[in-house]
C-alpha cells in the first residue's frame, strides 16, 4: 500500500522536491497543526462524534467578528450604500453626505480599479489622521501612503522589495508574529532574533539589540531591517517613548530600516499607557532613519479582518528611485480591493459635527466604539487575572493588542513525556488542551520563545463576556489537573 | 544642482543598488510610461493647461466601470445587504433569500477572516459551476478550489511556489499579458517566448512550441510552466478544441505544468466560437497533465475589477505534499477579501427559478447580462472595422476578451525618427497619440511582439457606444495624418 501510494505520488512531475524550497520551509502556526486538528474535531462533532464539549473555541486567531463583535453601524451603512446606490435613500442624511463625499471623488465606481496606491481621497484622509494622531507640524504626502489588502500584503511587498541576498538579515522580536518568520523564509533571508525580556513586561533592550546585531555580523549576516511590533503581538506590551527612541537610535546608528507594525495602535487598555508612533518619535529625534509603518482595519475597534484593508506609510524620506520601485511593484498587482480601501478611510475619518453630522450620529458612533473598547479592556483584565491565578502559569499584564501570551511552567517529567511522544512540549500541551476542552490556542514555539521557556497565545475576544469567564474557568481546571500528573 | 541632488540621494541607505534587482527589473506597461504621462496631462488639464482635448481617455486598462458600465443589480443588492443587515428589509424577497442562504453558512460574519482558501459554500458553488460549464461527469473537489484577490494573486502565488531556480523557464505566448513577464522576472526565472501567428488570428502552433522548447533546453533552461491565455489578452483570439488539445499533449509529453488563464471565458463575441476550458479537453484526452486554471470577477459580464475577487482551480490530480504547500502558502496571507469571495459566488450562481426566484428577478438579471454582452459584441465589431479601415493598420478580428491589438505599419523613416529621439517606435507613436488626441493605449512592446512588428493594445470598453465611434474616428484621422509625414 505504501509502495503503491509512493508510486502514485512520483507519477506527478511537481513533487515536494521540485518546488520552491523557501516556500516549503515557511511556517505559519496561527493556522498550523493545532488549528488543523481543531477543524477535524469540529467536523467529527458535526457528524455526531462525542467530545467533552459541544464545539471548538477558536482562540488561535485575532478574528473579532467570529465571536459576534458587531461592526460599527455608520461604517457599514456607508459601505453598503457605496455598493448599492438604490438603498441610499433609506440611509440617514449623515450617511448620504459621506457617500456623496466619496462618490464625488471616486465617480460611483467602487467596482473599478482604483489608482494602484489607492484612492487619493482616502490617502489624503490617512495623511490627516496621521498628522492629527501624532500632533506634528508636518503632514505626510499622499505619495508616501499606499493602501494594502490588510497589513500583511504591505509587509510582504516591502520584504520582497528590500531583501536581495541570502545574507540579508531581519531583526525580529522574539516572540514575534509568525508572518515575519514566514516571509523572511520565503525571501530566503536570515532571521536575527532579539529577545524581549518577559520579566520586564516584554521590554526591548538596547543591549540585546546590540548583542544580536554583532553576533549576526560575526556570522556574516547583514542586518537590513528591524521589525518593531507595538503594541506587541503576541506579547501585548506597549512601548514607552524612551524604548521607541532607543530602537530608532539603534537603527539610525546601524543604518537599518525600521518596519513599525502598529496595527494594534487603537488597542491599548492600560490607562497609564498611550500609543506613540515611531513616526512621532523619529520626528522629535530628527535623525536620518528609514521607517515604514503598517496599519490595518482588521484590529482596533474596526475589527473588519475579512474586508482586507490597511495601509503602509513611508514615514521618512527615502531614495526617489526606491520610492518609484515601491509604486511600480504595487502597480503590478493593480490595486488593493476598493471596499477595504473605503473601510480604511472610514476608520480614519469618524463622523463629526464639523462634517455636518447630527449629534445623535456622532453619539451613536462614539457609544459603539466606547462600549466595544471597554469590553475589550475588561476582557484583557479578566484573562490576565485568571491566568495569573492558575498554578504553574504566569502572564504579563495585557496592556494592548488582543492576546495573552502566558508562560506555562512544565516539569522535566512532562517535557520528557512530550519528547517521548515526539512533540514539542508546548505543542503537546496545546493539542491535549484542544482535545479535552475544545479551546484552540497556539503553541509558543510558533511565535518563537526564549530557549527552555514555554508559552501559548490565546485571544481575549470571546463574547459574551460571561462566556469568556466560563472558558477561563475551564482552562484553569484543565491546566491544574492535567499537569498534576507530571509532578 | 545635479551634484546636490546626487549627494542627497546617497544619504539614503536603501538605494536602487541595495534593493532586490529582480523587482527592479520587473516591468508593467499597462500602467507604465504612457499612462504615467496621461496622468500628468490630466492634472495639467485640471489646472487649466490647454490641450486639443478636454480629458484623457484611458484605453490602456480593462476597467469597465470607469466608462460607466453598470454592475449587475442583483449581485450588488445581495452584497450590500450582507454588509448592512439593516437594509435587508428594503430588498426583494429574492435578494433576501440569497442573503439568508449565504449568511446561514457564513454566520453573518462578512467582516471576519474566512477559511484561508475561501468560504466552503462559495467553493462548492464554483465546483458546481465548473462541472456544469464543462458538462463533465466528475465535479471538482472544493479542496482544489482556492479563492484569490483577482486572478493576479493566484497566478503570482503559483509562480512563486513552483519556480525554484534561475534556470527554470516559463513558456509565455508572445504577445502576452505583462503580469507574466513581470512575475517571472520577480521570481528570477526565465521567459521562454512562443510566438502566436498573427496572420492566422494569433494561433498557437505546435511547431513553434517545440522549437522554442528545444531552443530553451539547448540554452540550459528547464521549461516548467506553459502559460495559455484563452480568450487571448491582448490578442483576442479564442482557441478551438484542437489547438487546446495540441497544447495539452505538448505539455503532457514534456511534463510541463499548464497555467490556463481563462479570465475572459464569458467574453466571446464571435457566434461561431465558444469557450472550451483546458480542464474539459484534458478530461477528454485523459492524459497525465498538471493544469491550474485561473478565473476572475474583473472581466466577463461581472466587471467588478475593484472588488478583487477570483479563484484558481487545481484542475488535475497533483502531489499531495504540493497540494498541502499551496494551501499552507495561502494561509500565510490569511484569506482573500470576503466581498470579492461573495461576488465570485454571485458570478457563478445567477438567480434562478429553481432557487425560488420570481420570473421578473431572473428576467431582469438576464436582460442586464444580455444588453451588456451585446453591447460589448457591437463594440468589438466597431473597433475591428475602424482599425482595418485605417490606412497602415491591420487588426485581427476581436473574437473575445476586451481588447484590440492592431498592427501598425511604421515606415523606416518613422523608425529612424523614433530611434533618433531615443524611443521604441511604438512607444513614441503611443506618446504622440496621447499628446495629440488624449487616447491612452499601451505600446505593443509592453506585451512583447514579433521582432520588427509594431502594435498597441486598446480596450473596446468606451461607453456610450456613440462616444466609442467618435473616438475611433479621431484615431483614424490622427493616425493617417501623423504617419503621412513619414512616407
Amino acid at each position: 500500500m505504501k509502495q503503491l501510494s509512493k508510486s502514485i505520488r512520483y507519477a506527478y512531475w511537481n513533487t515536494i522536491k521540485d518546488i520552491n524550497p523557501l516556500f516549503v520551509e515557511a511556517q505559519y502556526a496561527v493556522r498550523g497543526q493545532v488549528p488543523s486538528m481543531a477543524a477535524t474535531i469540529q467536523e467529527e462533532i458535526n457528524s455526531g462524534k462525542k467530545y467533552p464539549f459541544d464545539s471548538i473555541t477558536e482562540l488561535n486567531i485575532g478574528n473579532p467578528q467570529t465571536f459576534g463583535q458587531k461592526p460599527i453601524t455608520f461604517n457599514r451603512s456607508v459601505l453598503s450604500s457605496m455598493l448599492d446606490p438604490n438603498i441610499l435613500k433609506y440611509q440617514s442624511g449623515d450617511v448620504q453626505r459621506r457617500v456623496k463625499f466619496y462618490n464625488d471623488k471616486i465617480g460611483f465606481q467602487v467596482g473599478a480599479y482604483s489608482q494602484s496606491p489607492g484612492y487619493p481621497i482616502i490617502r489624503e484622509a490617512i495623511a490627516n489622521f496621521i498628522q492629527k494622531r501624532d500632533a506634528t507640524k508636518n503632514k505626510p504626502s499622499i505619495n508616501d501612503i499606499i493602501l494594502t489588502d490588510g497589513a500583511s500584503s504591505g509587509i510582504t511587498l516591502m520584504f520582497n522589495l528590500l531583501l536581495k541576498d541570502k545574507n540579508d538579515g531581519v531583526m525580529i522580536p522574539i516572540p514575534q508574529y509568525p508572518l515575519y518568520s514566514a516571509v523572511i523564509a520565503q525571501c530566503g533571508a536570515q532571521q536575527i532574533p532579539y529577545y524581549l525580556v518577559e520579566d520586564k513586561n516584554w521590554s526591548a533592550e538596547k543591549q540585546q539589540l546590540e548583542e544580536q546585531y554583532s553576533k549576526a555580523r560575526r556570522n556574516g549576516i547583514n542586518p537590513r531591517i528591524l521589525v518593531c511590533i507595538n503594541p506587541g503581538n503576541p506579547t501585548g506590551q506597549v512601548f514607552d517613548k524612551q524604548s521607541i527612541a532607543e530602537m530608532i537610535k539603534f537603527a539610525a546608528d546601524k543604518k537599518i530600516t525600521i518596519f513599525a507594525d502598529e496595527v494594534y495602535q487603537e488597542n491599548i487598555y492600560d490607562s497609564k499607557k498611550k500609543f506613540i508612533s515611531f513616526r512621532k518619535v523619529a520626528n522629535e529625534l530628527n535623525l536620518d532613519v528609514e521607517i515604514y509603518s503598517f496599519h490595518s482595519i482588521s484590529k482596533g475597534i474596526t475589527g473588519e479582518c475579512g474586508l482586507r484593508g490597511g495601509y503602509m506609510e513611508i514615514t521618512s524620506k527615502i531614495d526617489s528611485e526606491v520610492h518609484f520601485q515601491i509604486h511600480k511593484s504595487k502597480t503590478i498587482m493593480l490595486c488593493s480591493n476598493t471596499v477595504g480601501q473605503l473601510m480604511t478611510g472610514l476608520m480614519v475619518t469618524p463622523p463629526t459635527v464639523e462634517e455636518g453630522c447630527t449629534e445623535s450620529t456622532v453619539q451613536q458612533y462614539n457609544d459603539e466604539c466606547k462600549s466595544l473598547f471597554t469590553s475589550l479592556q475588561r476582557r484583557a483584565a479578566v484573562v490576565t487575572q485568571y491566568l495569573n491565578q492558575t498554578k504553574g502559569v504566569s502572564c504579563q499584564p495585557i496592556e494592548g493588542a488582543m492576546y495573552a501570551f502566558p508562560r506555562i511552567y512544565l516539569s522535566d517529567k512532562y517535557i520528557q513525556h512530550a519528547k517521548k511522544l515526539g512533540y514539542e512540549p508546548d505543542v503537546l500541551y496545546c493539542l491535549d488542551l484542544l482535545k479535552e476542552t475544545g479551546l484552540v490556542v497556539v503553541p509558543g514555539s510558533g511565535f518563537l520563545q526564549y530557549p527552555g521557556t514555554y508559552h501559548f497565545r490565546m485571544t481575549i475576544l470571546i463574547l459574551p463576556e460571561e462566556k469568556l469567564l466560563a472558558k477561563m474557568k475551564i482552562f484553569q481546571q484543565w491546566h491544574e489537573s492535567y499537569l498534576s500528573k507530571f509532578q
